[in-house]
């Protein structure tokens, strides 16, 4: 087979190697080929319209949120944004309560009497607006603000927190444990960032627009692994996984991934907000509820139940990188491999084994761009 | 070219410009020539209906209030009127709260404990029903007051200010900044005058209503250098641009001036108002939502993100005047040279370098047309 030249190899169609094509046929006219094994680009932040008008996030519930205002200024070039400010709400003794736990959850599920004493102990103790770990609570040695850290401990974080990494209580690590927050305020929202919103029409959309430059070809269920012995690069951009670029030689880096059960029913709405955590119920985590992203106007509504499992080869998704010294010093091997490679560059959340939000993964890729281009 | 002769031109047709053509017209029977360069009349309190039945204000919300009876006298011959009465709000905290931050304000945001305290100490100091600046709160030296009125100053005023005039922190003027007030009151109103409503056709209607007279001659995307080489006038009335007028031989008049984007959303509302601030999220000041004023009936809405943004010659509009010692300074010379002129009158927001509301515009043209053609 005939190998051709491109400038530019991108494995990976997620926000990462998109960002990347992007400035690099935008900002430098150069040819790009950005590849996916899926058969949609967008990576995991794939949604698409479905038939009642809702905009469903095929892999899970995304949010975009940022203090960064190059990255928000950035995308702005591609889409409007919807103001959405994401709330979550817990299932909690039978309410819907805001998370992380504040003084407005302290009123649902507590009487009145002990909301107002835990309210005051709380404000007077370390202020209005601020976010506690229940640890800091423990340590003011009061009785009542013990008794509101091991309740949250219990019925906030324990459950959840076993469901999603599949562990047993004894194997939870005491230093993120006592850093599970109480938010001494009425603030709902689950981020406070500066820049908060939806894509107006969507993560896709969005992703073609920055994909929408003659310099670049995108070509979609394709592997590296097909294409690799019939393409010269100037620069490769490997956004996969690293383990899988070196064949696996060091052994794999495990991945926590998710499976969702989406249904649509046939109500207006389902629940309060985009989405609820069910600590102590159920063996899903969540339940998300598409249309409150974009304010979809429909009779029926999408909601999705997410179960978190191990990822297997061929079966799921990698979703999260797990931390622990052991995977640690396993990505730490691949990586010395990986500083070998010349015109090489291994990013995004598969490529450096690491979680990263999307503004963050966009910082980087938009960081990346300009060192790899340097000079 | 041969010159024409009217008894009167009127460079701009905004409400001063047309309030003045109209008296003119009607009590004095002269003849008036009404020019602008826009290609509407109106001037920036021009709406339209779109195709939704929503009334926008193409130029950013527009409110009428006034206590001065003659000005409502005045334009209540012209149109009937729909009696909103405007309320803001502004996103704090992850809530939607009146602004002027007051009493109900107090309590969304802070538990019921701390407002409880909160309101009885306001009301015991100040009394019910005034406005208090926060720099009263300072002065009185109560740790509660004091904690408030830096929660005010720090959530609603520094950000959007900052926005609002393309500030830093360092170039607030302390005097202003202590002006901010607490309103304690449960009047959710941003304003009490007497009078207050929407034109109920909207303002270009009411416009129209005020031009409707034969000795009117309106003539759009004209300006003042298309026209004076070719009109004998009795008397000018120039609503433009002061520093303009005089070929800004002593330099430039600074303006800062909005960008609006409008967006059309497929639901019946947005958000609980026509006015929402964001003065911690986001680089818009504010979202408008219009179908509020006149109470429009639609499936649809149209909102509005406001951009604050530096005013540039043929790139956007003349908003508000920059108020310093320098600019004024640089207007005094053009009043000089304006007071030798004969027969020419300067006046509106742009002539005077002032900003004035609609009422105080209409009202100086009142007593202009008086003066003016006085024996």
């Amino acid at each position: 087979m005939e190998r051709f030249n491109i400038d530019n190899l991108i494995v990976g169609c997620g926000f990462t190697g998109i960002t990347l094509a992007n400035k690099l046929a935008d900002c430098l006219g150069e040819k790009v080929l950005i590849i996916d094994v899926k058969d949609h680009i967008a990576g995991n932040c794939y949604d698409y319209f479905d038939k009642n008008g809702i905009c469903v996030h095929q892999y899970g519930t995304h949010i975009f949120h940022t203090n960064n205002k190059r990255v928000w200024d950035y995308l702005s070039q591609f889409t409007k944004w919807y103001p959405y400010q994401h709330k979550v709400r817990g299932y909690i003794d039978g309410q819907e309560v805001p998370i992380p736990f504040n003084l407005n959850s302290i009123h649902q599920v507590f009487p009145e009497y002990l909301a107002n004493l835990l309210e005051k102990k709380l404000i007077d103790t370390f202020g209005f607006n601020v976010k506690v770990p229940i640890l800091e609570l423990k340590k003011t040695g009061d009785k009542d603000l013990l008794f509101l850290a091991e309740y949250v401990y219990d019925k906030v974080f324990l459950h959840y927190t076993l469901k999603q990494w599949g562990m047993k209580p004894e194997d939870l690590d005491m230093s993120v444990t006592g850093r599970v927050p109480v938010y001494i305020s009425r603030d709902n929202r689950y981020f406070q960032d500066k820049y908060q919103g939806i894509p107006m029409e969507g993560y896709t959309k969005l992703a073609q627009k920055m994909l929408d430059n003659p310099k670049i070809e995108v070509k979609l269920k394709t592997s590296y692994q097909d294409i690799k012995s019939c393409v010269n690069y100037k620069r490769l951009y490997y956004t996969g996984p690293i383990d899988e670029f070196f064949g696996f030689t060091e052994g794999e880096l495990p991945y926590r991934s998710l499976k969702f059960d989406f249904v649509e029913l046939n109500k207006p709405y389902f629940q309060s907000g985009a989405c609820i955590n069910y600590p102590n119920n159920y063996d899903f985590t969540r339940i998300g509820e598409y249309k409150y992203f974009l304010d979809n106007q429909s009779d029926k509504t999408v909601i999705s139940f997410e179960y978190p499992q191990n990822f297997e080869q061929g079966k799921n998704e990698r979703y999260y990188p797990i931390i622990s010294k052991e995977n640690e010093d396993l990505y730490q091997k691949y990586l010395s491999k990986a500083q070998k490679e010349k015109n090489i560059y291994f990013c995004g959340r598969l490529g450096g084994y690491k979680y990263l939000n999307m503004d963050q993964a966009i910082g980087a890729a938009l960081e990346l761009f300009e060192q790899s281009t340097r000079g």
